[in-house]
């Protein structure tokens, strides 16, 4: 066999906006005022007991390796939360604390993508799903979705375009980047559709929490052999700690448990144990400010998009993303965000990182700063849009 | 396709020391004084100057997302501590922060092991390697080693095994579960072969600073296209800080973190900016006291064993592991661990997780606790025996 690197390696894709991001952290560094909308992660940080039980840990023992699926406290706490969250009683052996939800999705794959396999999934998306299937030599199958299906799968594609190969379908509610929220009933159809096939059905539920007017049931309440993915990033506001959580089957958990150990060995051990803090009341209480903060900025962002031209026809009910469609602006949304990071200093998303469903038509805003922040974004969009059509 | 979980999950073999430590963590519970030589990780924890770090970090700011390749300075600060150690000069894009050694692994593999291709690696070995090829749908060709060559590959065996499906050769270096070193000519001659054949050479680095009297070169000072692996829980304690690295050309490097943005999207962000402290002069310090007394240990451990009838025909000159033949004491090293733990209470790792080769003979026992638990635990195994052969 020749020297050189995998036919795997070669097909996955780096992030387009990877670039982007360098170039504008050079202007930052260059003293240059950059607003930032391109990234999926909150301004807001761990809460402060998070915080505090982390400083209290580092003072009291080494930070040695957990068990493969994490600390039993932690695996009880998720269990409790998702009773609390849910109505839905399920025990710690159906919870897999995983290092963030990456490792979360890669355990999933490993345990349901046979090589050569393939997971429909919905078009645009985020783009990292079907690389970890690339990784196990499945691949994905990708669905355009618009926005008359609010940018959701709906059971009748999935039984259009599951084929002999399909080994499972990925839902992800509410998505990154549309901030789309699948209807309870149709998760149900899909559901049933998944199951009448004999895949299996993942659902990536890492922005629960931040839904705006809109209830969310976990997939596995409907689905009893679903494995949900969740992550203590978002709603939790832990990015950099690495840390998330799988549901599934008792079964499938354990299959998973026994893949971790030889994977991951363990989840961050720090993380494990300050996690625990995020479940306290109080911080609890600051998550929900946090999302009725999320709330305003979304309708300041969108109603501002909506005036300066970007079609939204639908407002998104979760996450912290508006996918906006720029396509009376520019025939372009790549360069566009080139150049509206050259000339107005402001970083967006361009649609080409989430798929190539009219990718270049789209750009996904993240309201993941301050509304005195996306008030400047807005201003600045404004007269860059004034300046290119003169 | 039938529901069901993949073949690849059901070939990921689970340790089987894992029903082991938890009767040890059962009997512990009970108020029973285990005494463990089971744990492949020290019991020094992090350094002081890490712990402030840490801290001081909590304090300051949210911990957001880093780039996948890890936080430029700690690149920097890992390719001056290589050029220190080695005297080989690196740069920063050579390095790659990853999430521990495991992310190292995978990603080495995933760029390199295509699937349906082999990787040659000695049994015994760190059993997860393996793990890392079935997961990406390629193997592992185990060659058996034993005391006549160290424990370690010889270039001719390379060349004997090699076949036309084989796309490299892992070596590590101190092992696991030997401790054995491969010698620096040997290690040469290796890499020649494996050069000559097309292949790409990963090297397991992860005990370079605990070696008791002799040196170990990095394999990237003798092969520039090599992939070497590298971790902060060994040498530098940090096991469930979940921070290791690796060394490669500019290019791989690249590649890789094309890899790890889709994967991991970056290694935990406290550990990072924590192990910049790693590298202080009292902590590199701290860590040459820490290795002495693991020579004191080992010293300690091996010539107790020998006095109790097992074979160690080398002394084993890394890492913080003896792996003892047992095989004039018993003829099923698996039984006589779980006898060990049920009435003498002291823990040890039996050959059966390294591989197949004679692992019914061998006992694996980690000197990662203190002298005197050390002496603890030779005196219950005298007893252990004596009370055997009654």
């Amino acid at each position: 066999m020749a020297q050189g690197w995998t036919q795997r390696a070669q097909d996955i894709e780096s992030f387009k906006v990877m670039d982007l991001l360098k170039r504008a952290s050079e202007l930052g560094a260059a003293g240059q005022d950059v607003v930032h909308l391109g990234a999926g992660e909150p301004d807001f940080g761990a809460a402060p007991q998070v915080i505090e039980r982390a400083k209290q840990l580092l003072d009291t023992q080494p930070l040695t390796y957990t068990a493969a699926g994490g600390i039993q406290p932690l695996r009880e706490a998720i269990a409790l939360f998702h009773r609390q969250r849910y109505g839905q009683a399920i025990s710690a052996d159906q919870v897999l604390v995983t290092a963030g939800a990456s490792a979360g999705l890669m355990l999933a794959f490993a345990l349901i993508a046979e090589q050569g396999t393939n997971f429909l999934m919905a078009d645009p998306a985020y783009p990292c799903n079907r690389q970890f299937l690339r990784l196990v030599e499945a691949g994905a199958k990708l669905i355009a979705v618009d926005h008359r299906h609010n940018y959701q799968l709906t059971a009748e594609m999935v039984e259009k375009h599951w084929d002999q190969d399909t080994s499972g379908v990925l839902i992800a509610s509410p998505a990154n980047p549309t901030g789309a929220v699948l209807d309870a009933a149709e998760l149900e159809r899909i559901a049933a559709v998944v199951n009448a096939r004999g895949g299996t059905l993942v659902v990536d539920e890492i922005y629960h929490g931040l839904t705006y007017g809109v209830e969310t049931p976990s997939a596995v309440q409907i689905d009893s052999d679903a494995i949900v993915i969740n992550s203590f990033s978002k709603y939790f506001g832990m990015t950099g700690w690495r840390l998330g959580w799988l549901v599934s089957s008792k079964e499938a958990v354990a299959e998973m448990e026994k893949m971790a150990q030889n994977l991951f060995i363990s989840p961050p051990t720090l993380s494990q144990y300050a996690a625990l803090a995020a479940f306290d009341k109080d911080a609890l209480a600051l998550f929900e400010e946090r999302r009725l903060e999320l709330q305003a900025r979304r309708d300041l962002l969108l109603s501002g998009l909506l005036e300066l031209g970007f079609k939204v026809p639908r407002v998104p009910e979760g996450a912290f993303y508006i996918y906006a469609d720029a396509s009376e602006l520019t025939a372009d949304s790549f360069a566009w965000c080139w150049a509206l990071l050259e000339q107005a200093k402001v970083v967006a998303t361009p649609g080409a990182d989430f798929g190539a469903n009219h990718a270049e038509r789209y750009v996904r805003f993240a309201y993941t700063t301050s509304k005195d922040r996306i008030r400047e974004a807005l201003s600045r969009i404004r007269q860059f849009i004034e300046d290119q059509s003169e």
